[in-house]
């Protein structure tokens, strides 16, 4: 069958800075889709698109059509108004893990479909994975009667949604092509629109562990995601969060769980807790309006008023947790796995702990197996590095600054070089106290 | 074997506006060449040359990298001087036909390697197997020989020169990337100096059925190309000329060879011999340059003396293109093949050609059969369009414009649709008559 546009046309007008059009876009991809338009050719297209950009309306168009590559979930038949929450990644980022059961506690559906994790930032699911008997992989029934009994699901997602995305991300990731504002918008976004959720909230992280590295890329992103999110229906807020340091005192698989637990138990760092309880925050108030929709004005009012510190503090998030465990095959009480193998690191000079670099300690906890390499390879349930020296703490020569987690400790030297320098220790108080919650959360992103 | 670069990073480097370094260049051009630089990732980088540009020097470490990916020809063992000519392709452009043989007289050895037509340009080799016999297909030995006997020689290029090039050419042409001048210029000089002529004459064509549709990109191609000629130690000279008017009176190829045999025979169109005359004089000139560097000062002395115009009235240049015919298989006193059906278009109003669009008759006499859509099409040897009126002309209402040949009348509609408005009729004279020589060549560019 003749096709309506020729791939070389389409390349040519982005090349040449042109609005792409809504016939165009809406070819491209599926003809991508379909292998009509090759890899090479969307290479190229992606890198026009990276070095001429797109108007709004255009990223919109992109979006929908890959949303329109493949299935759309439909969470409308749940008693639960629906929730979910995405971050652009970071080190030491366990926020889902604390977070999904603690919105749940209030009667929210809180779908939290995840990936694994390349390079230093970590996978959601490589982190649940280390519980043992815990499974990534539901079929949609499982899904949704976990949703309607549990209320909190982290599970993979299928391969039916956004299929053009599946196949765009990983052309993009050999091409040079991944720090582009429309192309990573569209992607998070129909992803999570296919989803199907009915409102959202974004964590877009800022800082040297984060994608983007400056607070105006961040800002540019979230409002790009914003805007799409609200031109498909979904109420959608975005945190622009901070990302120079990691979050929490973890990073690794096993680690963050048992961070995760003690968040969960009503303790844990005040980093973590703080932007829990602000996504927390965003997420009510994004299923206090779906509730509003649906006509359930009580449940909205209820949602509003909730307080997620409260159910941090009384068990009740850490009993849905055990729950969401539980019904994914995991044991919530079994020990979790350790390293076989540890070193500690210390301080060269004494002072004040003004910064420890999220960068640096991404890739050490990825050089000691925390993270893969390549997509095929395994991780190690137990390692990776814990913290215990953040910015505001006052160290003396010789102080342990971190532990290091491994089973191979041939990996202790790679890991070493990848933090020298990953603390900088001054003489008087540090600008900055990233433990505080208003120090955490940088701004909030809406168009409402 | 581990490679000491990756893709992913020399991609980054040219979409951030860097110039790639000669190690970062030297690895993308082998590593591609052997299959580890995807064509995904080469389509990228292409875009990102498209866009980005690229500096001197970096085109002649390009170039450099594609010569080194194949192998070398090499001249200098023949007794005769040699001297090379590369056009960028125009319509109704013919002028290797008469050249070859014409510069071949004077003792110049003149190998023409040349391709197939793609578009509505046409190629050589096909003009030249629609006489009977003839083929394009030389072992290096046959080359040799008849550069030496006959001196001129038009052949097909072997795989084994710059097949870097061979690979980078096919890909930019499905993802939009050709009309790039560093991209351009380096696949021609890869491809020329490969080739291993001592000099070079480029025509860079300019004007509505050239690659250059303006002056000024015209002149940066011609000018990166001499550069790059003479980075290599290639004599190189660029003549610029005018492509909105086709070439001669024929668009096709048997068409072309019956013209170019006029001209041989001391007749033909005024613009086809005034451009074949300025050329041959660039490459005598070239070859005398190359003569006196090979301690022929007598040879160099009579080449710049030579008279190309005298060689085509008197018959030499007649003599050596039946010697050069006959060398290839093909017979000289061979009836061409003609198209079973014609049609004529007449003129509509009286008045003055001023313009007769080069394009639309090169895409006429492409929908006629002369040239191809996809590489593995045949190619009608009668098909084409012989001209009646060209700027300057003075014609009546009812006057024949053009008459198109095909062997398949069926494609007499397409061919007519393409040349609506192609000729320009005025009531007062045009201000360019295009068939004088100073009007074909409009500048010469080189280094001394």
């Amino acid at each position: 069958m003749a096709e309506p546009f020729n791939a070389v046309d389409v390349i040519g007008h982005k090349r040449d800075g042109l609005r792409l059009t809504d016939a165009e876009i809406d070819w491209v991809i599926d003809a991508y889709t379909r292998g009509v338009v090759a890899d090479e050719q969307m290479a190229a297209l992606a890198m026009a698109i990276f070095l001429r950009d797109m108007e709004r309306s255009e990223i919109a168009r992109w979006t929908a059509a890959m949303i329109a590559s493949g299935e759309r979930m439909d969470f409308s038949g749940l008693s639960r108004p629906t929730a979910d929450k995405h971050s652009t990644g970071g080190v030491g980022d366990k926020i889902t893990l604390p977070l999904a059961p603690l919105v749940a506690v209030f009667g929210v559906a809180v779908p939290q479909l995840s990936g694994r994790g390349l390079g230093h930032t970590g996978g959601t699911l490589d982190k649940l994975e280390s519980i043992p008997g815990w499974r990534a992989e539901l079929t949609p029934e499982e899904m949704m009667r976990q949703l309607e009994t549990v209320g909190a699901v982290v599970c993979q997602a299928g391969a039916g949604l956004a299929p053009a995305d599946r196949k765009l991300y990983a052309l993009r990731d050999v091409t040079a092509t991944v720090e582009s504002i429309p192309l990573i918008a569209s992607s998070i976004m129909s992803k999570k629109i296919a989803e199907g959720t009915a409102s959202l909230v974004l964590d877009v992280k800022c800082g040297s562990g984060a994608f983007m590295k400056d607070a105006a890329t961040a800002r540019a992103l979230a409002e790009a995601m914003v805007g799409l999110g609200s031109d498909h229906g979904v109420r959608t807020v975005a945190l622009l969060t901070e990302m120079d340091t990691p979050l929490g005192l973890t990073a690794g698989n096993a680690l963050e769980v048992a961070e995760s637990v003690e968040v969960l138990a009503g303790g844990g760092p005040g980093d973590v807790v703080a932007l829990t309880i602000a996504l927390a925050r965003e997420m009510l108030d994004g299923a206090a309006w779906d509730a509003e929709r649906r006509g359930d004005t009580g449940l909205a009012g209820r949602l509003r008023e909730a307080d997620p510190a409260a159910a941090l503090n009384d068990g009740r998030a850490m009993d849905v947790w055990r729950a969401m465990i539980s019904a994914q095959g995991g044991d919530p009480d079994a020990p979790l796995p350790q390293a076989t193998a540890t070193e500690t690191i210390t301080a060269e000079t004494s002072g004040v702990v003004s910064r420890v670099d999220a960068l640096q300690v991404g890739v050490a906890a990825w050089r000691l197996g925390a993270g893969r390499a390549r997509k095929e390879d395994p991780v190690q349930a137990g390692a990776g590095v814990v913290l215990h020296a953040k910015p505001g703490d006052v160290v003396a020569v010789g102080a342990p600054l971190a532990t290091l987690h491994t089973d191979e400790p041939d990996r202790f030297t790679g890991a070493k070089t990848a933090l020298v320098g990953a603390w900088t220790i001054d003489d008087s108080a540090p600008t900055t106290a990233t433990t505080a919650a208003d120090a955490v959360v940088l701004d909030r992103i809406a168009l409402d």
